[in-house]
C-alpha cells in the first residue's frame, strides 16, 4: 500500500451527510481491492455552509489532493457552473452526484441515473417495462425517470404532489425521448393508471423513517405488477414491505444507494466495483443501525 | 477499517514537497497499526500558489476533514497567524511545522526541534553535551540549536554565512536559556572553536545532491568529535562519510527527518510511532531513490 499512484480520497459534500453509508461502502471495496482509500463526508450543516460554497471546495479539493467528490443535495445544481466537463447524461439531468478531479479539471457525471438504471437490471431482470408509474418528480425521481426511459419504458406516467413540477418533468423527458410518451399526472389518476402498468416505482420521502406510511393505496397494487421504492432507511419500507407480501417482485431502495456507490467507485478509481459484494455490506450497515439500542 | 473514528487523512503543505517522503513513512506507520491513513503532498509550487495562501488551505483542509498537517518552507512562519493555540517551544521558535485540526480549531506544534532532540537521544547515546559547534543558523539550525540547549548545551557556539542573522539567533535563543551560552561566530573562527568542541551539527545545504561538497575542512574534526548532519539526501553525506572514516560517532540526517515524522504521526493520532520501525522504512526509501536508473 506504499504505491501513492494508488491512493484515493473521495468525499461527499451536501447537507446532513454525516450519518451516510456511502463513506463505508466505498472504504470497505476500496480495501477488499488493496486500496488506500479514505472517504470523508463533508456535512455543510455542520460547517454552517451554504450549498452555494460548493465552488470554493471543488477548489479546496483540487489542491488538497482530492480524487474526486459525491455531490448531493443541495449542490447537484449549484455544482454545475463550476464544472469544466459534463457527461451528456448529467448534462441532460441538469444534476451532478459524482465529480472527478483530473489535472485540476472537474469533471461532472450523474450516477443517480446509471445507478438505478443498474439496480433495475439485476433487482428486477426481465422485469416488463412498457407501461410504468413513477410516484415522486423531484431530483431523485428525475434521475429515476431518465433511467427508466433510457431502460425502454414506452410510457412513463409521473405523478407528483406539485403540478406544474410535474408538467415542466414531463415535458423535459419528452424531448429528450420524444418516441416515448411521458405524461404529468394526477394522484386521483392512480386508479386509472394502475391497471394499465407493469410496475410502480416510487421516489416520494414517505416511508423514511421521519415520513411514515406508505405512498399510495395498497389496494390498487396488484401481485403483477412489480415495485421498485427508492427509499432505503428502513431498507424494508411499509410499501416493500406490503407489496411484498401481496406476491410482487420488488426492488428496494438499497439497490440504487449501492448502483450509484458502486459506478462513483469506478469512475473515481477506473476499477469495476463488486456491486453484489458492495451490496452485501451496505445491508449489513443498514441491519446494524436498524437495531434498537 | 470500516470505522470513520479510526480513520486519518493529513497532509504536507510547502514548496517542492511532491519528492518528499514524509507521506510514504506516515501511510506506512499507519498501515502497521491497522490505521486508515492517508497523506497527501499539497505542493505550492505545482498549485502555483503563494506562501501566503497556507491560511486559505488551512480553512479548506478543516472543511475538507483533514485532522492535520504537516508545514514546510515558506510557511512555517507565514502559518502563525492563522492558528488558534501554539505550543510554548513552537511559539519561542516562532516557526510551526505540524498543525492539528480540533474542532475547528488550529494548533501549532513543531517537531523539527522535539524531533531532533529525540535523534540525538536515540542516535548518539550518552554523547558529551558540554561544547557544541553547530553550522547553519536558518530556519532548520534554530529548531536543531533550540533542541540541542533543551538536551543541555552549555555553550553553542553558531556559525552561519550571514553575520546578521546568526547575532539575532544567538540574541533570540540566549533569551530563552539565559544561563546557557550561545554565541555568533564565523568560519574564520572555527580552528580555534572546534578543539574546545565534543561535538558538531551541521544544517546548511552543503551535502545534498545540488550542492555537494563538505561545510567546513574536515581536519578541524577529531575522532574524538561526534558529528550530526540533518542533510538526508543522500542519508551518507560526504560530511557523513569522512567523520565516520575517521572514527566519529556520527548522526545521519535521517534520524531528524524520521524524529519529526514520528513525533507528527503521535501528534495527529494520539498513538505512539515506532521510530526504529520508521527509520527502517525511511531507509529502505532512501535507498530505493539512491538506487542509479
Amino acid at each position: 500500500m506504499s504505491n501513492r499512484a494508488e491512493s484515493f480520497l473521495v468525499g461527499l459534500i451536501g447537507d446532513g451527510v454525516m450519518p451516510s453509508l456511502t463513506p463505508l461502502m466505498h472504504e470497505r471495496e476500496g480495501d477488499v481491492q488493496g486500496l488506500r482509500y479514505l472517504y470523508r463526508p463533508i456535512d455543510l450543516t455542520e460547517l454552517g455552509l451554504p450549498g452555494q460554497s460548493v465552488g470554493e471546495l471543488l477548489t479546496g479539493a483540487y489542491r488538497l489532493g482530492f480524487n474526486g467528490l459525491n455531490i448531493t443535495h443541495p449542490c447537484k445544481q449549484l455544482v454545475l457552473e463550476h464544472l469544466d466537463e459534463v457527461t451528456p447524461d448529467a448534462r441532460r439531468l441538469g444534476a451532478v452526484n459524482t465529480v472527478t478531479i483530473r489535472d485540476g479539471r472537474f469533471i461532472g457525471h450523474n450516477t443517480d441515473f446509471s445507478g438505478f438504471a443498474a439496480a433495475l437490471a439485476t433487482g428486477l431482470p426481465g422485469a416488463r417495462l412498457n407501461r410504468v408509474v413513477q410516484l415522486g418528480a423531484g431530483g431523485a425521481g428525475s434521475a429515476v425517470a431518465y433511467a427508466l426511459l433510457t431502460a425502454g419504458v414506452q410510457a412513463l406516467d409521473l405523478v407528483d404532489t406539485d403540478p406544474a413540477r410535474c408538467a415542466a418533468r414531463a415535458a423535459e423527458l419528452s424531448g429528450f425521448f420524444p418516441d416515448q410518451l411521458v405524461s404529468a399526472r394526477t394522484t386521483a389518476e392512480l386508479p386509472q393508471l394502475m391497471p394499465l402498468a407493469d410496475g410502480l416505482v416510487h421516489c416520494t420521502p414517505v416511508g423514511m423513517a421521519a415520513h411514515p406510511g406508505v405512498p399510495l393505496d395498497l389496494s390498487l397494487v396488484d401481485p403483477r405488477h412489480w415495485v421498485a421504492d427508492i427509499v432505503y432507511r428502513p431498507i424494508e419500507t411499509e410499501l416493500v414491505r406490503q407489496a411484498r407480501a401481496r406476491g410482487c417482485d420488488v426492488l428496494d431502495g438499497g439497490r440504487m444507494a449501492v448502483g450509484q456507490a458502486a459506478d462513483a467507485f469506478r469512475i473515481f478509481t477506473g476499477l469495476e466495483a463488486d456491486a453484489e459484494r458492495m451490496r452485501s455490506h451496505f445491508l449489513e450497515l443498514v441491519a446494524a443501525e436498524e437495531v434498537p439500542a
